[in-house]
């Protein structure tokens, strides 16, 4: 049989966290998420990154991913690509901005690559709230991709609110850390499954 | 707790559909990638599009996917987000072109939207074969997003091939009938979780 089912996991240390979390503060919904982005370094569950969609008035964490692609053996598990598809799971509809639900925005520790931007556009959020910049990831060997030059500006063509560097300094941090560290940066298309 | 796992299933018509298959000559690929197109808005199992990871010398299918957006609940439920984590799962790195591995591509009944043009790139495939152009999905009501105009060029860039145009008319014929029966042509960006 061909494989009719794909499965993501998060690791089991994020399992139980942020049940009936509110963060009524933008910075501190940045901070949940750098955290996120840190501990899953440390704890050696994947890269970098990390992301959570909230409720944008009251603040209720609806669901959070980060990066599983290395031990999940999958290209498409970035943060933003799992915290997206667990909040629509969770909320029951690929659109996050169904008529009379109340809005959602994602928080990402670092701004999205091209596939991650293209995951935004379609599910429904109506604000992006970055930390560290795409150039901040590709200093550190990260590849974003062909995204537009005015990404911002084409998100917020479509009804989509851009706010940059909430928290970047920590992030950035988060992002040296990983690549001091020797992790793998991880750029499929070169061919090689290790650092390039 | 908050949501750990997701799940994304292929419908169960397409469960034993296609282990072992071996398409040696690139069109018969492709028809195998409209077909499924067909069969899915046939059966009601999501959108008009599907697609396939085979090895490129051999022909041998490693996973298909078809659209399950509104099925599954899910915005990133695209044919080639499926068919190509399905693949990297199916043989055990999230790189497709990792060294030691046969050469593989991506047969897909459409041209990539911008959220599936950014998992090509990181897959590690070789070579993507379209039928449908963007604009043939755009005609219907479907957008690609902003991807860079100069898109194959880009891919050709990482090493990646483009095949364009391969039983083009077919796959236009599946997204025509899609939208004449009344398919819900989902936009999410749009904020409304039916027909725009």
């Amino acid at each position: 049989m061909l494989p009719g089912s794909l499965v993501l996991a998060l690791p089991d240390w994020m399992i139980a966290l942020g049940e009936g979390k509110i963060c009524p503060d933008p910075e501190q919904r940045m901070r949940f998420v750098v955290d996120l982005s840190r501990r899953n370094i440390e704890e050696g569950s994947g890269g970098p990154f990390g992301a959570a969609v909230f409720e944008i008035e009251s603040g209720r964490l609806v669901a959070a991913g980060v990066n599983r692609v290395v031990p999940a053996r999958s290209g498409i598990a970035h943060a933003e690509i799992l915290a997206l598809a667990l909040a629509q799971q969770r909320v029951g509809c690929y659109d996050l901005g169904a008529a009379g639900m109340p809005g959602h925005e994602i928080v990402c520790s670092t701004e999205p690559c091209l596939m991650c931007l293209g995951a935004i556009l379609w599910s429904g959020v109506r604000r992006v709230v970055c930390a560290a910049r795409g150039d901040d990831a590709g200093a550190v060997g990260f590849d974003e991709g062909p995204k537009p030059v005015a990404w911002v500006e084409e998100l917020a063509r479509r009804g989509i609110e851009v706010v940059r560097d909430v928290c970047r300094d920590e992030a950035v941090a988060v992002l040296r850390a990983y690549a001091t560290g020797g992790g793998p940066i991880y750029n499929a298309r070169c061919g090689a499954a290790d650092r390039v």
